[in-house]
């Protein structure tokens, strides 16, 4: 199935106990395309840059069978800017700066031959944006995911919450999903989400695992223990790409599916983290992701009689 | 097989964002033993109380089979007391008060009969007394599991290092895991700690599940997502008494026979924090048991192919 991809592609600098990056190539929607090209061929991007965005990265993103089409390249402008600071724990960073640049009143328009894209990924942005998305698409897709961050919440909730009521999954972390719930049992965080519209919700949690959650059922994936992690800019990004990728590939929008999904987002998250930037995404093979997925598989396996 | 356990028996006073409790009875050996007590009925019990200790407390773990002739009840002494209060998000707390009474010189006292006891279960004690112990046991039991906290760390590592030369399981938590091995990453620091002694490592993370490790092997177990976790004490000594337990019931101390005894700590701990100190596990039934399982089954359940 075609999926069409919306997010922000970017420059980052990366600070991390483990050393520094001048600006690199990032972006939500970079990441999302890259761990979802593992899956499907019919990947389409919605997102702006500037003039100063390199012509090797967009090639890159070709490489992967990523339709271009939908990248606005702003003459005269700059690309979307992050740096940031990680700490020790690799947990928790501080922004060290932001500049929205081309973000700044970004219009996104989706190229007709994108209209009809099947799935609808919506990475991290201003939920004014996401909704102008949705509103062009010719007809409703068969899956829209988004996601979003503790920002949207604090300054734009009147326009998230009319958001989250299209959308099919909803991809948050723990401390977001208690912030938007206002309840610290993600159990009950999840149950009150889940009617704000969502009808799946995947709350990541980072080195500590993922929950998926559907109005009767709940599903825990683990996220695997690392010797190193190294940078964990995009983890999420990943996860949400391989998530949605392994869905296009398969078709199947089953609660059991679903679940092999969040392994599969899980899978690509944990190599995500092993590198700076976007490097291990571009350099790993299928052979390598289905060896991770086995890790994943024993890391969790167990059978056991009732006493 | 027969376990002899060796921990605290105590008063505890807590306070939750709940509500809290006047003086309860609590402690490590106590939880140890009445999450065993649903997996075998060779449960001998070493320890010290005060003359305020209630006799009705000794009884209701005679009446679980503990076997408590090695509970030392000290004329005109005071019990082990300890208050404390948790924060919002239950995952961290403020020690109010400690009055180690008679724990302070405690000479702990195997009876004969306890001596030949083939599982061996040191809950969390000063590392010197858990020593003296095993230097009492006729022969070296089968198993030896071991815990203990970062205030020994602090302290007492001159103790302590010794003492995990003859461990074959050590549980500890994944803060103390770092402090003990000085590594961030829970794989490198699982790796170190393998070399200190204990063949098996346990990492317990709370909320967020349970490692195990050994020299080759990783095994992931979650911690079951609840609604209310209503007070965390004894958590960790209801993972170990389950843990111990089901070893100790199934005879089979294989990697495999492990991992299922850790989940069935994982199920005991996920009764013990949903309600004040010991309440729960005096009340659950083993069909409540098994239904728990089947829920911790489920959470973790997925099939999947490579791609």
């Amino acid at each position: 199935m075609s999926v069409l991809v919306v997010g922000t592609v970017a420059f980052d600098a990366i600070e991390t106990p483990f050393g520094k990056t001048d600006k690199i190539v990032g972006g939500a929607a970079t990441y999302i395309c890259l761990a979802s090209s593992f899956f499907t061929k019919e990947l389409k991007l919605v997102s702006v840059v500037g003039e100063d965005f390199p012509k090797d990265a967009v090639k890159m993103l070709k490489n992967k069978s990523v339709d271009t089409t939908g990248l606005q390249i702003k003459k005269g402008e700059k690309t979307f800017f992050w740096s940031g600071k990680y700490h020790n724990n690799m947990n928790t960073r501080d922004t060290l700066e932001t500049q929205l640049n081309v973000l700044e009143g970004f219009n996104p328009i989706v190229p007709d031959k994108f209209k009809e894209s099947e799935f609808l990924m919506l990475g991290n942005l201003m939920p004014s944006v996401q909704k102008k998305v949705l509103a062009q698409m010719s007809k409703r897709p068969k899956l829209v995911v988004l996601d979003t961050m503790n920002f949207w919440m604090d300054h734009y909730m009147q326009d998230l919450l009319p958001a989250l009521k299209n959308v099919d999954v909803l991809t948050i972390n723990d401390e977001e999903a208690r912030q938007l719930s206002e309840e610290y049992s993600l159990t009950k965080a999840a149950k009150k989400i889940l009617k704000m519209g969502p009808r799946y919700l995947i709350i990541k949690k980072g080195e500590h695992g993922a929950l998926l959650f559907n109005e009767k059922e709940i599903f825990f994936a683990p996220a695997l223990p690392l010797d190193e992690v190294f940078d964990p800019t995009g983890a999420g990004d990943s996860f949400a790409g391989g998530f949605t990728g392994y869905l296009a590939r398969t078709k199947n929008l089953s609660f059991n599916n679903m679940k092999r999904a969040v392994v599969y987002g899980s899978v690509l998250a944990s190599f995500c983290v092993e590198k700076f930037g976007t490097e291990q995404l571009q350099s790993i093979t299928k052979e390598q992701i289905n060896c991770r997925l086995q890790n994943f598989v024993d890391l969790v396996k167990f059978d056991v009689e009732p006493i």
